[in-house]
């Protein structure tokens, strides 16, 4: 895949040194896990049944940047998944059609990573990528566009039929179902490989004294509980386990049934605030202690979740290239644009 | 300059070939004039000061896709000039901060080359891109962003900052003017040379057969009255010559105080519906029609304008290679979304 042209495959011959140092060791036992060096063994974590294709991730893409899937047709997945902007909007509650903030008051997760998380959503009611992908698109305050609008507007221009063919097949039917899976497919190869990960392969080296410091603080005040894995988060957890969330009374989201949240990725933390499911905390540090108090039940001074901060510097991953993409004019047939 | 890989430098040997045909003879006899295929004479175009570097359009193409210039933090240049749209938005009447239209109804211009243009807007009434940048942040209707607003959010992100100072030296000021002229001078390069082009520059067989009867339609029917020069478009005209556009009530333009106005580019012009100052015509032959009717006092046959607008597809340009940036993250400092 020459996708993944960000992967360092260099940090591979630094695994054959020395024994890993005891902080190293130390986080592999508590469960962080690497993005993989290897193509083959990336592809089979992020593909596991082996849809990608780059025709489909290159037609996804355009799609991704696609304002007319929505019904106002200036709204697209990059407006609020930015992914010059660590895959956020940068705000506090999403804004789509109509200029209606999300009703829930809810945050946009990044994109970046998403395919490692166990479940998509804040309250992880969605399987996967592509079943994710179905739901923005549909959702009245985001880019409130029908099933039947997306399809027509998608089967209006030659030139995405055309795409469609030549990624699937001629006989593949334009629903969409298999516009929103292609967006799904390109959104599987935002990985972005980061310094903690060369670190994680053995090269010692890749993170600074003072970031060693915060990655050591970080697992021993036990946010590894939740924050772990290869995401350092994305999997379903009960929220307030030890304290009231500071900002409980914005908006009136309470997780799932069960009261679980989705951990949010560590990754590229520090260019997706503002924090939490409801947006309502801009500083890092403040979210740190904030998690110190609602899940740990302890207190983290200032100067200790300054250290993890410092760590999560390390998490800022290598973003892959995107070339801005060329999309198809509209024709006489296309729907127009509805701003109502 | 690296920036123009699009331009086909093989096209120039072939104007050493036979005398031009007498429709090439008469297309440039009539003003249009072809996009440089020599590098040094399109930078002397589109760079008469000798502005434009490396650094500069790096920065100016971060600034164009940069959210954060909106009071909103969700509305960038690109949104309604998008770049992998024609560089429209490909609505009627641009809309802006709190979903508001564009109060004289007016539509998008393309931003691809603009930079041809004798004066920027629709009333004309900006001298150059550099200056036009100004405008749309300030709109209310439109970036909602007071000239303040945008400087503190530049400054308060050091990566800004140090880019600035890397393109401009280390004294240079952060101000208003120099984050809108670096907009402009990334703007300066989205110049998009077409098959029209290689054909202007000597290349016969550029044009399919009909492409050149709908060029000679073109001609002998007047339009290069208007739609002239390097833009075939770009200057003041003055509107409804010959008689009342169809959808004259729609939104309040009347033109400058003399009633003229902005002729647009043909360039990429089957990339661009709706058409006309209030994008009340989608359909790109009814539109030749419309001006039949309105600019020439003639009555242009379907026929016609439909040779017409196969010419048009001669004009679609290569447009140049946008890798999408990634932006700097926000600091505590940066002043937040503000959707009121």
């Amino acid at each position: 895949m020459k996708l993944f042209h960000t992967l360092s495959l260099s940090v591979l011959a630094s695994t054959l040194l020395l024994a890993a140092s005891p902080l190293l060791e130390k986080a592999k036992n508590t469960g962080l896990i690497a993005i993989p060096t290897d193509d083959k063994a990336l592809l089979k974590l992020i593909d596991p049944n082996g849809t990608i294709t780059d025709k489909k991730v290159d037609l996804g893409k355009k799609l991704y940047f696609e304002p007319r899937l929505s019904k106002s047709g200036i709204i697209s997945c990059n407006t609020c998944h930015n992914l010059g902007l660590g895959g956020v909007d940068g705000v506090a509650a999403a804004v789509g059609h109509k200029w209606t903030a999300n009703p829930h008051h809810l945050n946009s997760p990044t994109v970046y990573n998403a395919v490692f998380f166990k479940s998509q959503f804040w309250d992880g009611r969605s399987p996967h990528l592509e079943d994710q992908a179905q739901g923005p698109m549909q959702a009245t305050p985001e880019m409130a566009a029908p099933k039947s609008l997306v399809v027509e507007r998608i089967n209006s221009i030659p030139a995405y039929v055309e795409a469609f063919k030549d990624a699937y097949g001629k006989d593949v039917k334009v629903d969409f179902e298999t516009i929103t899976a292609t967006i799904g497919i390109f959104e599987r190869t935002l990985v972005t490989p980061s310094r903690f990960d060369d670190y994680l392969h053995g090269k010692e080296d890749a993170l600074t004294k003072q970031e060693k410091e915060g990655l050591k603080m970080f697992i021993d005040k036990g946010c590894t509980s939740c924050h772990t894995g290869i995401a350092l988060g994305g999997t379903m957890q009960p929220f307030e386990l030890a304290g009231k969330y500071k900002f409980a009374s914005v908006g009136d989201f309470k997780g799932n049934a069960q009261g679980m949240v989705k951990t949010p990725t560590l990754r590229n933390i520090t260019e997706t605030a503002p924090y939490f499911h409801n947006g309502a905390i801009w500083n890092l540090a403040d979210a740190v202690k904030e998690m110190g108090s609602t899940q740990l039940g302890i207190k983290i001074s200032d100067e200790d979740a300054g250290k993890i901060v410092t760590f999560f510097g390390a998490l800022e991953g290598r973003k892959p290239e995107i070339t801005y993409p060329q999309l198809p004019a509209s024709t006489d047939k296309t729907p127009k644009p509805d701003f109502n």
